[in-house]
């Protein structure tokens, strides 16, 4: 896991480059569940992927066409997808393809739609996210996507490293990657300006105007590189923790398929105007970086998201220290500064959590019901998940 | 002082822009000495700069018109301006020009030399030395210059909170101030790249090479900001610390001329093959950035300079903190998220330094005997100067 060098080699739409993805297909969050099973943020998020993509004249036209398996429903990890929140992916939509230079096979995001409040991946669709997600895919993913080519690739882990100096955990804080991703760029630009103009103008502004750009790119990573540590036989670490509007999961590198469990518990900042009573599960699958030791796994190293997510800096840093309790080991590349340099909490090993009973926590945004992110905050994974799979684990291993 | 709005307008040769200056002056460190009390490398970086300006044909040559008054020495706060290490300053040498949006005076500063350990400002002069100066004078200086006209100035303030966000203190580090400072110029470098080509390439790679661009900027700000708190009726509050080969002196708002003391007290980490013994002053008044909290009153937002300057995180969280002892305020815009989005200490007090003992921390570079940098660390104000600002506070106020 730790040995992974993930690289950014292209920007591709989903049809051309992600393997088994179809004109029809629809991919989405968490472990796999059949069509009539989402419901909610998560079930919409379908529908408004099916309505961009014009598999469907209306709302009413795609469910029905959903329901009589026209338009299929895929789990973006079966695909080497991993989907933000919701996850909606459609065949047209450009994703970031990261290689791993050291092997193994190839992981794939879809980009950030900005920073509006209403997104796709947020469970809403309408004119202004339909036009978000154009520009996304007619501006920004081109220009990004020919700047890497020019750049003959871009490796993520030295960007990863630096940010974190940066006060970024590359889940909830990006926003130093997200500049230095920019920064690495930059020379590309200044030669296709002629070219590209007003669209690289744009594509620039988006690049840094939030926090949340590069999450897109940190996922990739983590995947390509949590993946490289899956079905290594004996192995009782966990490779990737994901949700869906129905359950929580986890993939075991030395198990087959997902260990579902229950929703996991949740301790929310929300914006002002809402309320825990909105608080609502329509998939996820950025935990992804925790698994590889970032986000939750590296808050020590982003003092500011105390103010994003609640809890204070000292709260922060005990959780961080407390996660050394369920790890194999220590990362010898993403260290944090205010721990002494020490590695991030690496490698969640199953049996460790149910020892401790310390869960993996996680940093990630709150959908609301009426869709739309709502807040922040920290969730922490279901111990059942980790009860089964050492079932699961002394079931085939003895 | 905690209301100065920095701006950097301008991009000048000292000549035209900086009151005062002359041909044959050159400016340096620390309260004004006569020439001849200028030692070691602060008296090796004068002659430097006369070289440098081609006042004189050989070192010899130098020093006979240094002692002859046909070249002249002054000392750069004298001239609005504020000296990194030795300080040095010739006619021809591009300053950074800064303005405060809310009145008062202009402040300069003049630019980064490079990574190299060599330096004019460490006290050395050689073809090396020469050639990253004329690269500044002719690649850096102009195409900076010219964006930032292009873009009508940018305020310094936005890039140094955010900075401290991702970070930096803004003296030892300003990594984050730095790629924010240049992604400030990028719009402005897109449109400029057709006329300005491989210089503007060149450009961009010092402005993000190293951990120090923006320091300057960084002192010309703080010294903007510094100069708009002196000169108040009654204020005991320390406007400069500055040091010279020779003396420690601070300047005291409501007090006038430099009070001068001993030298500083120093706890370095050396770089590797070098000892305490070599440990020298040449002069510095990069303090001014810690007069305005910042720098080692702001050494809680970053704790990657442990492995640069020493000591653990723990240690430098408690000196940031141990500071809001001897000063008057807290920065309304500079905080540090470590320490709960507190601002930082701000303001120093000349009372309360004599009645806490706790003396300002700064957070230097070392220069070493046989010139360039050999380190960084932390020195600590002499008492002396403090005692001797309460002696004529009450001589002058009662």
């Amino acid at each position: 896991m730790t040995t992974a060098e993930p690289i950014l080699i292209d920007v591709k739409p989903a049809l051309d480059i992600v393997p088994g993805m179809k004109a029809n297909l629809i991919l989405t969050s968490g472990p796999g569940l059949p069509w009539n099973e989402y419901v909610g943020g998560q079930r919409e998020g379908i529908i408004g992927g099916a309505l961009y993509e014009e598999l469907a004249s209306s709302h009413e036209d795609a469910v029905a066409k959903l329901d009589a398996g026209e338009i299929e429903v895929g789990a973006c990890q079966d695909f080497g997808c991993v989907g933000s929140l919701a996850g909606i992916y459609t065949s047209s939509m450009p994703v970031f393809v990261v290689e791993n230079a050291k092997g193994g096979s190839r992981a794939f995001c879809n980009m950030y739609e900005g920073k509006s409040r209403k997104r796709l991946n947020y469970g809403t669709y309408d004119e202004t996210v339909r036009n978000q997600l154009k520009l996304i895919e007619q501006v920004v993913a081109p220009v990004i996507g020919e700047a890497v080519r020019s750049a003959g690739g871009i490796p993520l882990k030295p960007i990863m490293i630096r940010a974190l100096n940066m006060g970024d955990e590359l889940h909830s804080r990006n926003t130093a990657a997200s500049l230095l991703f920019a920064r690495e760029l930059f020379p590309q630009f200044l030669k296709l300006y002629a070219k590209l103009g007003a669209n690289l103008e744009k594509t620039l502004e988006i690049l840094t105007e939030d926090h949340y750009f590069f999450l897109r790119l940190s996922m990739a990573a983590a995947k390509a590189t949590a993946d490289y540590a899956h079905g290594v036989e004996g192995s009782s670490l966990v490779t990737a923790m994901a949700f869906s509007c129905k359950e929580f999961g986890i993939r075991v590198s030395g198990l087959d398929d997902w260990i579902r469990g229950p929703h996991a518990a949740v301790q929310a900042k929300l914006f002002e105007g809402h309320d825990a009573s909105e608080i609502t599960w329509m998939g996820g699958e950025s935990p992804i970086t925790e698994t590889i030791g970032l986000g939750g796994f590296a808050q020590a190293g982003a003092p500011t998201l105390q103010a994003y997510q609640g809890g204070s800096y000292e709260e922060m840093m005990k959780r961080n220290v407390s996660l050394y309790g369920i790890t194999f080991g220590e990362n010898p590349d993403y260290k944090i500064a205010a721990l002494g340099y020490r590695g991030t909490p690496t490698g969640i090993d199953v049996f460790q959590v149910l020892q401790t009973k310390v869960l993996p926590v996680m940093d990630i945004g709150i959908a609301g019901s009426g869709g739309g992110q709502i807040g922040a905050g920290i969730v922490s994974a279901p111990i059942e998940c980790f009860q089964e799979a050492a079932h699961r684990y002394s079931e085939k291993y003895g």
